[in-house]
């Protein structure tokens, strides 16, 4: 079969490899969809724990199951998801040592095929695409325990979600969206993807690039946030910090802009802040993603399609930052 | 009536002011002993919100009620202390906006005579000293928020305080202690000071002078801790980050070493920890603390008593961080 293999570091190649036998307790899926991750690009590059070569990369995935090698063979011949989680094990509080993410270091969904434990799949929600399928389990995970799990996300809470049209800002948005928030607040360094999040349910969009945003933010929303989802860090931090109202939480779910300089931790806790490290989720915050998405109807912002044979033009976008959703690879119809 | 009054920029002195008619509410105390805070010196240096002059500062204190302007007049003749909370608030989560702080912008504990709403007045708990008495109430009530509201301690917990020695630090160890916390580990830059916190119940000690103390302590320990108390942020904020169990909560509460340079954001949402702003309590805290002390006959530490004429002596110790424990003035007998 063809597939994306990390094949040294930099290389990720697409190339024929051999499929095994099915290992007893797993299902083999024939791949529909597969949507790129910020973690897939890290890994090219050498930023990730414990990489290994030969690998076939991708955590988020749609497919058909056409082999089961288990008793229950309810779902042979379904459309399903991955529930990309490995051994989160028992603490639902943060996942375990032995925990890994689909694609890194068992081979992943950017294939034709792919053999997963058989409790990783779930029916594919009835009113989503296969791009709109793939284009979920990773960022919206993060963004459902994020929002829900550690922010402790209230109808009342004005909330602000930054960087706008990364995977797990726009499920964010969503979430909150159609949870009854008042108020959602959204950050960008481009004034389209304002625009766009404002077709999304956005009450007020401010471009980070310019002088004191958070000033402006204050003043458009009438105060601050209550609950602030990000994934940018780095010198904008502390511009958040003095945005929040009192008692806020911050959750923070990634670091593009890298280390924070200088954390004003005067105003942390003279505000009583709560800076709240999420990342992915349980796999009962799995479940819980799929009954909400399930139950909102809620359909995943897909940027572009490539085929699978395009996945440098993929990657190239997602590098550049000019994504507004998830970027999906078609694998096979 | 002598008093040590606020003059201007850097001028504290000890001099004679008038005592104006006993407002209707309040009671008047002829104090006994009053204890210093890092606040009143942060005040004194101008390092302070709102500062002005001609106010007498002290947070703490326990006096002897001898005049009550109310219709409830149970406590005339008591010894009490004075919860130094004013208009916290309805929100439990954090201080409202027009929250103060005995001492500053009202006439606080320094003096021979002090004029306090009734409902500030507590009687003190049998088994304490007067001087014992002046020691908790500002460092007793951020302590215990920092461990029990927000850092939610639970008996299971490896606890870590750092910087011992300071008064918030002390009522953390000695709270966790008599709440049953089978690990407490303690730093500091001095020996002697780790000595005397085992004495009182720690389990490890470590100097954070050296290198890679954060390794020491995990090896001491046999791993990480779950809840630290921390009132000194710097540069040895990302080395508690480090030494974090996984879903650790760190409580910062103070910032003796000022912002955090480059905060290591990465291990914040792989680890999911919790960094949580404390800042003193509200009345609710107040009240569950004074029983909490009175329950396990809990002693504050005072490190050193000196007559309120010797008020620079007092200070002196304070600035040079010699002390182990509250520093404390002796006004009356």
């Amino acid at each position: 079969m063809n597939a994306l293999v990390l094949e040294s570091l930099g290389q990720l190649v697409l190339k024929t490899i051999e499929l095994g036998p099915l290992p007893e307790g797993y299902a083999r899926l024939r791949m529909l969809t597969a949507a790129l991750n910020h973690r897939d690009e890290w890994i090219v590059q050498g930023q990730y724990a414990k990489i290994q070569y030969g690998v076939v990369l991708g955590a988020d995935g749609c497919g058909i199951v056409v082999e089961i090698n288990a008793a229950d063979r309810r779902l042979l011949g379904q459309r399903v998801v991955i529930n990309p989680n490995q051994n989160w094990g028992a603490d639902h509080r943060v996942q375990g040592n032995s925990y890994t993410i689909l694609g890194m270091p068992t081979h992943g969904t950017f294939a034709e095929y792919l053999d997963v434990p058989l409790d990783r799949l779930y029916p594919v929600p009835a009113h989503l695409s296969d791009e709109e399928a793939a284009a979920f389990p990773l960022a919206g995970l993060t963004a459902y325990r994020a929002l829900f799990v550690q922010g402790q996300f209230h109808q009342s809470n004005t909330v602000l979600v930054t960087g706008i049209g990364g995977g797990v800002a726009l499920f964010g948005l969503q979430y909150a969206k159609a949870s009854g928030a008042c108020a959602i607040a959204v950050t960008s360094g481009a004034q389209w993807k304002l625009e766009r999040a404002q077709q999304l349910g956005a009450t007020v969009g401010v471009l980070y690039t310019g002088d004191a945003w958070e000033q402006e933010l204050r003043r458009r929303l009438g105060g601050g946030f209550d609950l602030c989802l990000d994934g940018i860090c780095g010198e904008p931090f502390n511009r958040l910090i003095a945005a929040a109202n009192p008692a806020a939480r911050i959750i923070v779910y990634g670091a593009t802009l890298g280390v924070v300089p200088k954390l004003d931790v005067h105003r942390i806790f003279w505000k009583q802040l709560h800076i709240i490290g999420s990342t992915m989720g349980s796999d009962a915050d799995f479940e819980a993603m799929l009954r909400f998405i399930a139950e909102h109807r809620i359909s995943p912002v897909v940027d572009a399609v490539f085929p699978l044979e395009r996945y440098q033009d993929a990657f190239e976008r997602m590098r550049k930052r000019e994504q507004f959703g998830k970027i999906v690879l078609r694998i096979a119809e």
